[in-house]
This record gives structure tokens, sequence and C-alpha cells, in this order.
């Protein structure tokens, strides 16, 4: 860590900071500029925070050498982590798609959905049985009923299933039906709910929040990781801007960024971040040719009639031509995109 | 609500608007003008969405006439809510202030805060017991530990106590301990803790997510008072901006546009909007002037030593002269002031 | 437009926006619902606007239906304009890429940039001889010299040019040297430059601010069309955003937003977008697989050396081995990607 | 400067920053810790970019120590920079509202106008001859007749004038006529206009523009004073924010973030920032009370009337009250409101 002191700042305020970093048992090395005196913290910078320093006299800015985040970090682990789920893999040269309408409404409606998701080459089935609403008058979900649905179908249709956990004393119940657990855009931050989730034994799908930074993305995976699972995907799915042309900004540049300096999967999905069916496919395609490991989009048998967010789900025609035009980009970027068992 | 079709819209499309419309049991109303036709929904709009519509062929846009909340608006309760807990009171023409620090630390810190800031002139003591940290390596609170001594010194000084709850299985806990429960900004949109929180039978103080709009805000407390807890404040922390200078970026002219459509009283928390000790004064000055019922902000009897937010708190000496200079703009913009209890 | 009025409107405030309608020339259709009296102004919108009826008393909200820009709506021109400029093609099924160094800093140096970019695809050749600066004390380019260096390797290499115009006097000079008049982002609302190269008689390229909506956008090249010259090109090059991991955050789901509304190419900077090297290829080859009509990219010769924007600035071989993936993805959506004449 | 390293980086490759470092004719001076090796360029920064490092292979980051601006600096003028123009005094304890109406429509019009807001306590006169439109179908002001007519008005009620200039030819024309030349939110970076304005002699009213950093605004600045013009006002009124409930989003910590670095006197503009009458006086007595030296609000005679910007214009009434509300404030954070010469 390093402390750029004030210009005029004291002899005494410097020695200050100097005593600070000794008492955390790290060593100070001091440099003199012709401006300003500048300090650096020599020795394990996870030890340290900015605030233990912004806060004193004579300090102008503090700035962290280190990543705070370690087991999310190729420092930690140099090599792209894969998952493998089934059919589904993702990481490294795999790319997977998930699909399956935002909501499971019935049976018939989910297994229409999953069947067109699967034929198309979705590997992994998604689909709310708990849904976050921001009104307390919009269905909510089906529930344990839902979980239910969502098993069986998805092992009839023979794809692994990932849905969302809204609540922690609901993730032991979800665990027990889904493949995957899915900490939603507005849990990001509930670290109760990571801590929960980390210790459930089940790969873990995080998305980042509309205001979270990919650093704060990946701090909420340590978390989870920190409870020894390290079976974590990462999920763009908009941020938020100030064009309401499109519901979020999808933020496709965090893929690489994230890619960079951790060795998690990063997937994308487009149908939340844009909130316009038309606008799923051409940022699907962007997706991949941009170097996600997996697109998670909405597909909903009849959209028309959908419960919740009809207007961003797929038809099963708009999904299969986008499946279409995907396989060729994919190649071209290098990645295998899997394909379902038949 | 409004469904704007597109200029080439066929007249079967728009004959698909209206059924939708009818069998939602509403009246659909066609205005056919030179270039668009135009449906209204008349009945009751709580019943629609307008994703009940946007998805449908041939509609361009959907324009909802009212709004998404009830409880929370000014036509439910014109007048403004007050909320009275001991010499706490804020809402129409009252203004309080609550103060303490980030975290509690230990007795004798909390202690020495409260009396700071009780002396000066605050209602209500502020205080976090449990933390919700961006880190999982961060100081997380002491817990239930924290909890006793804010009771304890809260009694001590007279004051009554406010602190975030984090988990919905610690509501009951919580409530046992403080008098006004906390849903922090990370949480704003965990919506089975609102609704825990919403069953508690204690006031709330609910935080603006950095990512939400005004009106996400009041969906949010939506939740809250569905429940039948109408003893709900909001409070404007800062929104995520892009300038690196402040940690958020504060959003004053929310105080007065919640205040034109909600009966809440709606506090500003500086503290945390800007990050930084000496921008905090000003801003809470200017939160007063600019109509808020409450500020809230952190005091810490030697804020160099803080194990949390160290840079962001204030200093006794600061928050002295912060309430002397607050007073005369209470009086100027027509606010009383409360004052503890002597 | 639609005027809705508050729910406790007076009928003399009801008239009050009936009178202003039709002094304005056009008709007002009343529809009193059950909560909301809603008036709809009949007939061409295009004479009104919403700040014409928001000051009224008892106007709730002005809600505009048709889009306030007009020569740049596929209302206006249905199928997508073509632009041909030499080699170059864009709009419709062409996709071309424009590259080139950031700043010309010598003959030599752009000499050698041209034939990298030429020979490995580029059609239109970029370089800047005026540079906007955030700093006075920053280079500032080379000015008329570099216009001259512009036109004469661009010649050599047989690619037009495009270059900046910052000054409404050297709209007349800069047109002299270059193919394409290229607007900055800055200067996307200096209006008056927009009137000034609509009259200039050649191709525009306009990029869009960072703090622009899509649609301010297009009111921009609206000022440039007005003046008769429909050869406008459009250019997505980030928009202000909180995360500092990038410089700007690429907005891509602009390109499918602005195609669906307007008929004008739509190209992609991902250069000055995410402001870092290794982020330039992924985010290219993302922007042709969502619909980008063209990539705008930035290619130092020796980007360690550069006099400007080093760090975003591709080498040789970063481009080359971009170009390698870009034609099988442009194949992939139906994109023709236009070759150098040889 | 303080360059660090990426944890794997080759001695070479520290070298080669050593290198750049002392070609600039700097020293270098490393500093090598247990994960990171980090050098920092110690001499004048001002001869240093970041840009010129952070290509370097092996560099992993680079943070500029020093500000980028000077003249607008504390370090080049510690002492408060104070603003006279007849009865208008801002900077340091001085406080001035600035009135008027958006646009001058008519002598009658600014006339009724500027006697209202002089009556009421405003002691500079503002109003548009030149406007920047967003759409170029929009009024776009008298030009030099409404110049005229400002001045004559400006003169008849003893008030100076500050009135926008667009375009660097009209420089000449607006300094001729007005008392204040303003830079508009649009023009921020319009580097030439800023260079022409510094010229031309007289004081800069300079509004940041909604995208654009604290940091951005002051090296804007930097391009007026290093003209050699040192009567410049910064003014901030309103950043691109996500809710739709305001126009743009008042950052009202900008005023003291501002103050604490830089000597220029800093307004605020509630009017452009909030686009709504109502919020206009809570936010100006906001700004006042959080430090600033100036406010900048626009009242029109009969804002229902308006040719531009109705919604957000004050009434007289409600001018007259909000002066009425302002002067406490004033009082109470130290300023000395101006008032006008009678």
């Amino acid at each position: 860590m390093i402390i750029v002191m004030q210009s005029r700042a004291a002899e005494a305020q410097v020695e200050g900071v100097v005593h600070r970093i000794e008492d955390l048992g790290l060593k100070a090395h001091i440099s003199r500029g012709e401006f300003r005196t500048i300090i650096g913290a020599i020795g394990d910078e996870t030890l340290l925070k900015p605030e233990f320093f912004a806060g004193l006299a004579g300090v102008e800015t503090v700035m962290p050498i280190m990543k705070p985040y370690k087991l999310a970090s190729r420092d930690f682990h140099a090599d792209d982590t894969v998952l493998e789920i089934g059919p589904f893999k993702a990481g490294g040269p795999y790319l997977s798609v998930i699909a399956g309408p935002c909501a499971i409404e019935s049976e018939e409606q989910l297994r229409a959905s999953a069947r067109v998701v699967r034929d198309a080459g979705a590997v992994m089935l998604r689909g709310g049985a708990f849904k976050p609403r921001t009104s307390p008058y919009s269905f909510q979900g089906l529930g344990e009923e839902g979980l239910k649905i969502l098993q069986g179908v998805g092992a009839e249709v023979g794809l692994p299933t990932v849905t969302e956990v809204l609540d922690v004393r609901e993730v032991e119940l979800v665990a027990r039906y889904a493949d995957v657990l899915q900490v939603g855009a507005r849990n990001m931050q509930n670290f109760r709910l990571l801590t929960e989730v980390g210790q459930a034994g089940k790969p873990v799908l995080l998305k980042r929040n509309p205001a979270a930074t990919t650093e704060e993305l990946l701090m909420s995976a340590e978390y989870v990781l920190t409870e020894g699972n390290l079976r974590v995907m990462l999920c763009e799915r908009g941020v938020r801007g100030f064009d309401t042309a499109t519901r979020y900004m999808l933020d496709l540049a965090a893929v690489p960024v994230i890619q960079g300096v951790c060795h998690l999967p990063v997937i994308v999905d487009p149908s939340h971040a844009t909130g316009h069916r038309e606008l799923v496919p051409p940022m699907a395609l962007a997706a991949v040719a941009g170097g996600a490991h997996g697109v998670f989009v909405e597909v909903h048998p009849d959209p028309e009639k959908a419960l919740s967010d009809g207007p961003q789900q797929l038809t099963p025609d708009a999904f299969r031509r986008m499946m279409a035009e995907l396989a060729p980009i994919a190649e071209a970027v290098g990645r295998e995109l899997q394909k379902p068992n038949t």
C-alpha cells in the first residue's frame, strides 16, 4: 500500500503513518520527492485496508497495490477454472448455453420451454421458483412446487438445472432440487446468503449487481470461495445506465476485464440486461465473440402469455435462430460449444 | 395505462391489445391519430403491468399512468407521516439528528460517542453490531454482544437506538435490543428481509440502494408497509456515480422528489454518501436546507482508531460545530430541530 | 403527445391544456378515466414540445408519442443508408474496418501504420491532426501539416481518410484534405460545428458523447442531415460509467437499438471506449457479432512511443490477429467485410 | 508518479521503466516489495503523463501523485479568488444570486424578469441570446438582437449581465455586449472556445459537462487560465444520472470537493440540474448551505408562456420566497449575501 502525504505534511504526520504501518507488523519505506513524501508499506498487504490510513492527519491519498480478493485471483489460481455439470461445461475453451423461462408457471410451460431449448442446443435449464420482484403486488413464483417441477422436467430432458435462491432459510431446500444455486443481482451483497450458498456443496452462479464494479463482484465471489466452494460462475447482466432505451446497460467489456484477473468462468445474461427481446440475440452473439464462457437467456413457449418479464423472453423460433448463428462465432473465437446429450 | 401502437400496426394487432385489456376486466379506449393509434386502459390500473402489453405484436411503447406503489403514496395518505420515538421525531415540520459510530467496537467506545452526540443534540443513537462488509476479510461486527452494548448505552444516555439487521434469521434478535431496525442499502431489494422487518413491530429505517431509482425505493418501502407496518423512514445515502472524488454521489434532489409523492419521512446520510469526513458537515447542512426530516451521521470518539470507515466518521469537535450551524438552517426552512431529554 | 392531468386537476386546468393544444393548431382528445384525465394532442406532433405543457397548472406528466428526430428516422427512410467511399462501404450488409494511429506524429509513423492496417484489411485510414486534449499541457496535434501527411499517405496506400475537425473555422481546411469529417465525442452537441460539417459536402462520422442517450445522438445527427448532407455515420465509443476498470463503458446494445429506429450506419470504436489495448480485440469482435457496420480502432507501429493514448493503441501484430478472427464472425452474422483495393 | 509493476515483471521490464523516467529528465526510485516492484518518478511530475508508462511491458498500473492542473489549484493560489463585477461578488465569504429567464424572448419579457429578480435581490442578470438546443427544430434564440436587449435592460436595472457564447466566431460579439461570458455544459470540452474566451478579457462562467468529473472541469478551467484570464467561475449544473425523476443529478458534494483543491468561486444552477420548478428552491437553499458562492436560477415573468425550458423556470413569486429563505441560510454558514445597488 502506498500512502501519499499532503504537500505540507509535517514530519510528525509522516511519523504517525510510519508508526501505524509498523504497529501492523509491516515495514515502512519512505520516499521524499520534490513535492510530496510518499510512504510504502512493505509486507503482506492483505493485513491492510486503505481506511487504516486515509483518516490519519497529513494523508492525501492511499493507493492499494494488491487486489483485495485472493481466492478469486489468478495469483491464487493461474489457469481457468472449468466447471462441468453433466453436459454443461464452462471455463477455459468451453462455452455453454443456459436457457429456459423467466419463471416456472406450470409443468406444461416448463416442459415446452425445456424441450425447445434442449433441442436447439442449451445444456442447462433455468427457471425461477422464487422470484425477486420489485413490486410486492407482482407474481412471486410457485415456490417449492416450482422446484419440484424444475427437478422433474430437468431429469426428463436430461439437462442440469439452475434456479435462484432468495433466502438464507431456503438454501437447503433449493439445493435439494437444483443442480446450481443462483444468487441474483439484488442479493450480490447479501453476504449471509453468499456464506450459506458457499456451504451448500453445490455450484453457484453469482450475478453482478447493477451498481457493482467488477472488483466488488469478485469480492462477493470471495465470500463463497472462502467457504471452500470453488465451483463459482460469475454473470454479467447489465449495470445501471442512463439511457432508458435498454433496461440496464450491458457491460460486455467486463468479460475480458474479469478474465484478465480471475480464473472463474464468466457468463452473460443479455435478457435481463437489455429487457427487449429483439436485442437479446445480437447481444448473445456479441458476448460469445467477446469471450464469454456462457450465455444465459430466457425462452418462453409463448412470451405474450408470460407471467413475468414477457417482453424480454425469446420465442422458440428466435432462440433456434440465435443458436444457429452462435455456433460459427464460437468456433471463430476458439470456443467449444457444448451440446446436450442425446 | 396507455399503449402506443407502432405506426404500421395492423388492425388485428390493435384488437389483440383491446382483448388483453378486456380479459383483465378493464375498458379499452381507442384513439386513432394521424400517425399512431393509441389505446387507453380505463379502470383500476393496479391490475395491470406494462409487461402484459409490451410484448404484444404491434405495440411500440407502454406508458403507465399510475404509480406502481400505493401505501407509500400521497394518494393513500395525503399528509406527512410523523414518526415519534422518544425524543426523536421526524416527518412534517420535525427534524432529528441520528448519530453514533459506524461500528460498535466496545462499551467504552460507544459510551464515549453516545455522550458526545447526545450532548451536542442528537436524538437517536446509531451503531452497527452486524456489519455488511464488501470483503470477507474485514471486521464483521460484535454481533449480539454489540446489540447488548447498544441497548445498555442507549438507556444510559436516554436515546433510542437504531442498528442494521442483515439476516432474516436475526430480525427477532435485533428487534429485542434496538428501537429502530435499519435495512441497509445492499439489502434494499432483499424482499424477504423487508417482509420480516415489516412483521417485527418496530419502526424501520430503509436505505436507498446505490442503483435504485426513488421509485424503486418506494416499491421496497411498500413491502414493509403491506405487512401493516407504517412506521417507515426512507434514507438517501448516495447513488453510484462516476466521479471518484466521492464514494457515492449524494442525490439531494431525491429529498423533495420523494416528499412530493410520498408521505414518509426522508433522512439523509452524508457519511456513507461522501466517504470523506470534511464533506459531511456541508452535505448535512445542505440536506436540512433541502428539506430533509433527518440527518444520519457517523461520529467516532477517535476516528483514526476506528475499525471500519474511519475516514468518514466525524470527530466530536466537528460534530459539535456541525450541530451549531445546523440549528439556524433548520429554523430558516421552518423545521423544528428535536432535542434530547435532559 | 399525451398529457396526463393530476388526480385532482380542476376542470379549468383541463381546459387550459385543451386551449394550448388548439392554439397550436392541433385537436385535443379528452379521455376521462376513473383516476385521471388524459388529453391527447392529435395532429402533427413535430409542432409540439413537452415543455409547452409540462409547466401548465394541473399537468402531471407529458408523454411524447413521436420521436423528436425526423430525417434520421426509419419513418423517413425505411431502408439502411449505405455509405460508399472508395473501398469503404458501411450500412446494410456491408462491414468496414477503419484503422490508424491516434495522432499523426510524422510521415514515417503514419506511413508505417497505414501499410500495416491496409495490408491487414482496413479500408479507411484514420489519424488525428487536431487533437482535443483534456489538458492544455498535452500534445495538440500537428495541425495542417498533419492533414497534408494524411492526404499524402492515404493516396499512397489507396485508402480514403477520416480525421477530426474541432473548430468551425477549420471545417473548410479539413475538408480540403480528408475524405470524411469526424465530429468527436466532446463536440457531439457543438451545434454550430454540426451545422458547418453538414454544409461541407463531405461524409461525416459523428461520435456519441459519453453523457448522451442514443436519442440525443440521433438529434445531433439531425443537425447535419437538415443541412442536406445525408452521408452520416454514427459511432458508439463508450459512455461514462462507474467502473474504473475501463476508461468508458462500451454500450454495445446501442448498436441494435439505433439500427432499430435509424437508417444510418453504426460504427463502434473499442479503442477509446475501453482505453486498454488488450480489451480492444474482444470488443471489436463483439461489435461485429452484435451487428455493427464498422469498427474503428487505433493502431500504432510502436505504441510504447506514441505521443498520445499509447495504452489503447494496438500493435501491428495484435491488429493482424484481430482481423483474422473478425472475418469468420462477419460471415456468421451475414456481413460482407470490405477489402482494400490491391 | 508511481509505476506498479506486474507481480511477474522481469528485471528488464523494470529497467525499461527506469530508462523511460530518466529519458524524461527525472530520477527513478525503485522499491522492491515482497509481491511487487514499485518505481517512483522523482522530479517535476508535470513533465509526465500516465500514458508514457501505462503501455510499457510489465507495467500493471500507473498512479499520478500530482494533480494534472496547475493554475486552478490551491497549490498555485492558496486563497479563494474573489470575483467582483458591479454589485456581484463571489468567492471567499461572498455569495451572489444570478437570475433571469432561460432565453431572451423580447425586451418586455426580459425587462419584466429583470425587475423581478433585481427587486428580490439578484445581483447579476442572465438571459440566453444564442441557445444550444438538442433539437434543430427548437427555438435557437434571438442572436445579436437578444444581446442588445440584454445590454440595454442590464443597464436599466443596474445589473451586470451574463450570457452564453456558443461559437468561437462570436466571442468578440458577445463580449461587446455582456459582462460575463458563459461557456455552457455542452461546450465544456470545446477547447478552442475555451481558449478564445480566455483571450477575450472578460470574466468567464464555466459550466460542468454532465459526463465530466470535477477534475475534468478544472482541466477545462485551466484552458482559460493559461490564456492569462484568472477571472473564472465554475458552475455545477447536474451530471447524467439514472433516475428520470430529475433531468440531471445535482452533485452538490462537488461544491466542497472543488473548494478543497481549487481557489475559484463555485456556483450552482439548480434549474438545469433538476428540470422541475418545484425542486429549484430547495436545491438552491441546499447549495448555499453546502457552501456555494453563488446560485444561478431561471426566472420567467410567465413561465407557462416561455419559449424554452418553461417547466424549470421559477415564477416571480416563487423566486421572491426563495430569496427570503436564502438570506438566513447564507448568514448561518457565514456567507455575505450581496445586494443590488439601489
